[in-house]
């Protein structure tokens, strides 16, 4: 099956303490789709600008991601300029430009329209509500969201949230959108808004799942050295909803995102070890699988008789 | 086997944005010895004043804790007075009155000599190397430290992972411990410093071990409310040393490890849901083995063919 990923396409700025480039590809739907293209076909909505060089046209393609969705409008693309500090956890924004970002109307071609599994990467909520009143029926959908959407468009969100599946967000949006500090209040209290799931993301510290009565809570794959953390929470995202779509037509369930959380956690630790998409373009199916199998061994323990 | 601990015994008033309570029963000795209890006897040193309550002694006794080198001299008892804020993870102490803990020197019963497993709690690592030239050749010993030896007796703390076959103390510390910020190279550094095995504590984020070419990434049991975090780590380290103990006279290796970390975090876990020791003072064997299965069943996942 494959994956409808829906979301924004940007050249960004990034520096660290270290490094410092400029007109990378970034944007939450180019992480969230190359991250997916790892496990099925991927189908993208999303906008750029005539600035938008024909290289990142070329590698998407070559990635197996369908760009039938991808509008190219006279003007320029979004640009983010960010920064992070010696830790490499808080970050600054610089500069937003939103350019034809501002106008942006998701609109899916005919063929996208039955995509079973659907990722709405961080973008306006009224714009992933947008999506899913084009489409008939998917089997799975899987909301982004970021603390810009809980502060200015609550209502929106809330709205959204009748409308999915699954949430993902971070621990701090969590506590922000739910008023709770304890993330296992707030990762229950969101199930009550809509969600059957919720995944609460915790950065180095790993990921909560939240599902009916069931409860997964996964690590992260521990790194000596984090590049550039852009992205991570895109490619986690794209991860998950490609490794569900990958499971053919069966249904999805808890078992399957459990599984799908750490595949996710998988390729967001490789997607921190380079600056924008470095890491992803070197990526072969072979990483990915010994990376599961060492993240296995280091955190599992037995059941003692 | 029996395992020997070493550390501070303090009556504690500690607050959170909630609650305060007075004169409980504190210090590293007395969480690490009662957590240990929960697997293998323990033999305990360390000293209180006239003023320590006849309840506590009675308690601790009646956990099949050996008394015979707790010192009971004039002067009053240790203790310390701290304040949790909102987030109950910042910590301010409010004051600290070293009263007869000031000249302190643990001395050995000639029947501690020979405990096979040492756990030399949170006290001045000169004390700690002290407990260790009393005894003939223990099998595993275990070290915990915190900030404040770092830095004003980094010297004396150098000297005694000459002779540790584990040290455990936080993130915090093991950053500021080997001016690395990442876990991972702060805990191999630690290694080359002496002792075979290190554990991170993370707090809330569960815990990492580093062995020789090995690694063990253990979560934490999440909790809805923490009511009191003072101990936690004492806990930790006690029902660690403890479940080791209990292995008997095999061999201590990086398997045993992995699972006293897990029963650690569990017991861990119970502590901090009440005030000072009252938690552990209603717990049940088959509380422990209810929550290591939950834990288990929370954080594991399979090997996908």
């Amino acid at each position: 099956m494959s994956v409808l990923v829906v979301g924004s396409i940007a050249l960004d700025t990034v520096k660290t303490p270290v490094e410092e480039h400029a007109d990378l590809l970034g944007g939450s739907a180019s992480y969230a789709a190359v991250g997916a293209s790892f496990f099925s076909p991927v189908k993208l909505v999303g906008i750029v600008g005539e600035d938008f060089p024909n290289e990142h046209i070329a590698y998407l393609k070559g990635r197996n991601i369908d760009l039938g969705g991808l509008q190219q409008v006279p003007g320029k693309t979004f640009r983010w300029s960010g920064e992070y500090m010696w830790d490499m956890n808080t970050r600054e924004t610089r500069s937003v430009e939103l350019n034809v970002f501002e106008h942006f109307t998701p609109t899916l071609p005919s063929a996208y329209v039955e995509s079973p599994v659907v990722l709405l990467a961080n973008i306006a909520p009224s714009l992933q509500s947008h999506v899913l009143d084009q489409m008939s029926r998917p089997q799975f959908v899987i909301a982004d969201t970021m603390d810009l959407w809980i502060n200015i468009a609550r209502g929106d969100l809330e709205a959204l949230l009748q409308r999915v599946d699954m949430l993902i967000l971070n621990d701090s949006e969590a506590r922000q959108f739910t008023q709770e500090t304890s993330l296992i209040k707030a990762g229950a209290k969101i199930r009550t808004m809509g969600p059957k799931y919720v995944a609460i993301k915790k950065g180095e510290h790993g990921c909560l799942l939240f599902g009916d009565g069931e409860f997964f809570s996964c690590g992260a794959y521990p790194l000596e050295d984090i590049h550039d953390p852009t992205g991570a929470g895109d490619t986690f995202a794209g991860g998950l909803a490609g490794y569900l779509a990958a499971r053919g037509n069966g249904s999805i369930g808890f078992s399957q995102l459990r599984h799908a959380v750490v595949f996710g956690s998988v390729l967001a630790s490789f997607n921190v070890e380079a600056f924008s998409l470095e890491r992803l373009r070197s990526l072969t199916q072979m990483d990915i699988e010994a990376r599961y199998q060492a993240f296995h061994k280091m955190s599992q323990f037995e059941v003692l008789g």
